[in-house]
């Protein structure tokens, strides 16, 4: 292990300070026009990656390289053998995104390691923490290159996948990195099956609801799958404005409009009960070679998603709204024509690890709600392949994979405190 | 006048035969690939109009051109001084357009002139028919050129307007045909204020409702109008489709979609109260730059189109479209900017006129069903200049402005028959 020679010394930093100076840092090495920009297997994910060894090593922690080159962070003493309890998220980010999607739980687990090496607290396990790569589908298309790797999960067709808007592909990129290529390719798990006996993620929410609801920080429940249809084609028939009667049109547009209320309903229904969903159609519209102001609408296209926490949501929901095109088939006498559906498995965070968090969350005066993610992440891979996984949001203003994601450090303090807590096996159930 | 020199000589052709060999010879004069295309105040048009004239001269019967480059027909020793009953429709056609819409109504009226002079009828009034130029917008933007020409209603950008896709202005296109540009440009009027007592004009339906309703002809009351936005923009908040919950959502495409869903349900109701209403959102998309599958719609745009024979319903339902607009904002949160309505007045067909064509339906053992005109007509610019105007319907399968027109000859001649019934003065108001 090497000796830290870096001015983010220990001794002059407490945590807040630290973690102040950390994020200003990350800020500076991968800015890049608005936002900043650390590309997954790339330069700006380099960079981060980097200032977290070094501040680990300067802070007496141990630095490794997993087989996915990964940054694997640990205490002294700790030689990897033990199922540990790991702190992870990711160290990329989409193009000019914000500074905190990914960076945020690899700050919070740094902190967290760093402490409990100056507190020399005694621990029920051993903790580490894995800054991972390429979780950011926006370059080669495929979320959680990391993540998956780590479990074997990588295909050919993932690996032959060019880097978007040209570059290399993701094998040669990984190669680039020094990863273990032939592993990965070959599908062998790189992680031991007993490096990890839990999973933590700290991470910002993406979406408004804590903001509106006045939290600061709030334990995930799961994360969303989703049911989509990139391009579904409602066929009627196009005619002459003025010339045709209701009775007899069968306009494209008004079918497309009267599945959404049907589905509308429906969704504010099933939230009335209870129920996990979000719904959108992300793409409508008529067709632009033909459409005209006084032309009935022949054919419109749109997308379909929906998104969960349940399998059985999804499922449900899906057979309701293929229910409801054939209803509005009948009814205004278009056709339906669907591509093919995609489906992504939603991830149930572990009954424990929540349970804890909740306690912990009323130990340190924050609010103990529970919040679906509705966002993809790392954790939703380690909770389908078998390890209790956990995840703590921190509340978050703007959205993310924007320049304006808006954390405040009161609140990242606040989501770190219940990780450290965590950590050192309070509130344990 | 001219002797009479072609093959279409009358002895030899009763009305029926003449009609077929006149719409065999229209599609041989001016065919164009698919379809036909006779150019407004182009070769297409004039070539129509020489065949009228030739036919009309074998006949015995007279021609003139109007200021307008319009064909004037008469009988013989008629002097244009009395007022007429008018016979009148367009010769132009859009560019790959069908036979028959516009021609039916020329060669319907051209037949009664023959049949009228053939039997020495005695009549309460001349009967002339005017064969106009210049109905169809598709050339320069504008309809019923040669219908407005004669009322002095052209203005000075109509007369700029250049052909679409090139070629001359339309002032350069009359000056081509022998107009009267000075007498136009000025605003002059071209039709003596007491040439015309009543107009009539026959038309083939560019609707499927009489074919769905079993209707060989039909009277019409009224030519719709028109309130048009082309473009309303509808500003809600775009958003990750996983992470903002419902209550949270300003969603654009649901708002639009629920505008369209409550103006389809007040459409509905009042039809079910006899009100004559059609709408019609012909355009309508997310914006192409933005949209994603997942990704919250946070603009959409749409056309807006109603058409009525009612000025009032036109307000009426206009504030209907309005007042939901805003609701619909309230209770989504979105906004919606309109560009300029745009208004167009509807017509109404004399009542007299009306009662008259729909008694001689009965007496000939047709239908007396009354129906609308969605589409425009030379027959609106004659109802709203003062001259008591009536027209007359037959069916024709696959709507109009395509090369799939298709009106029978059997329907085409009931037609004709009712037409002649009434210049010869029969079921007298």
């Amino acid at each position: 292990m090497n000796r830290p020679e870096t001015s983010l010394a220990r001794d002059a930093t407490p945590i807040r300070a630290l973690a102040e100076m950390l994020f200003a840092e990350l800020t500076k090495r991968t800015q890049s026009g608005a936002g900043i920009t650390r590309e997954c297997y790339g330069a700006g994910e380099t960079a981060a990656l980097a200032l977290f060894r070094e501040t680990a090593l300067a802070h007496g922690l141990q630095c490794a390289n997993d087989g996915a080159a990964n940054l694997i962070v640990a205490l002294p003493g700790d030689d990897l053998s033990k199922p540990a309890l790991l702190f992870g998220s990711h160290a990329d980010s989409v193009p000019h995104g914000g500074n905190y999607d990914g960076a945020a739980g690899i700050v919070a687990g740094l902190l967290c390691l760093i402490r409990l090496n100056e507190e020399r607290c005694s621990l029920p396990h051993p903790v580490r923490l894995l800054a991972m790569r390429g979780e950011e589908s926006a370059y080669y298309g495929r979320a959680n290159i990391g993540s998956r790797a780590l479990f074997g999960l990588l295909k050919a067709a993932d690996l032959d996948a060019r880097r978007q808007g040209g570059g290399p592909t993701l094998r040669e990129a990984l190669q680039g990195s020094n990863a273990d290529i032939e592993a990965i390719a070959s599908g062998t798990p790189l992680l031991a099956p007993n490096f990890a006996s839990a999973y933590l993620e700290l991470h910002i929410e993406q979406g408004p609801a804590m903001l509106a609801r006045g939290l600061a920080t709030a334990v995930v429940s799961g994360i969303r799958g989703n049911l989509r249809h990139r391009r579904i084609v409602c066929r009627g028939e196009a005619g002459h404005s003025g010339t045709v009667p209701r009775w007899l049109r069968r306009d494209a547009l008004f079918a497309v409009s009267d599945l959404l209320m049907r589905l509308d309903e429906h969704w504010s229904r099933l939230l009335e009960r209870g129920i996990d969903l979000v719904m959108t159609v992300g793409i409508c519209s008529t067709d632009a070679e033909l459409q005209a102001v006084s032309r009935i609408p022949g054919e419109v296209y749109f997308s379909f998603e929906e998104r969960s926490q349940s399998y059985d949501t999804l499922e449900g929901f899906y057979e309701l709204f293929r229910s409801e095109c054939r209803a509005v088939s009948d009814q205004r006498h278009v056709d339906f024509e669907f591509d093919e559906r995609v489906y992504t498995e939603p991830a149930i965070m572990d009954e424990k690890i929540i349970k804890r968090l909740k306690a912990l969350s009323e130990d340190l005066g924050l609010s103990s709600e529970i919040i679906p993610s509705g966002a993809g992440h790392d954790a939703a891979v380690f909770a389908n392949n078998g390890i209790p996984t956990g995840m703590i949001f921190v509340r978050n203003r703007n959205g993310s994979h924007n320049p304006d994601e808006d954390m405040t450090l009161d609140d990242f303090m606040r989501g770190f405190e219940l990780l450290y807590a965590f950590a050192c096996g309070g509130a344990a159930t």
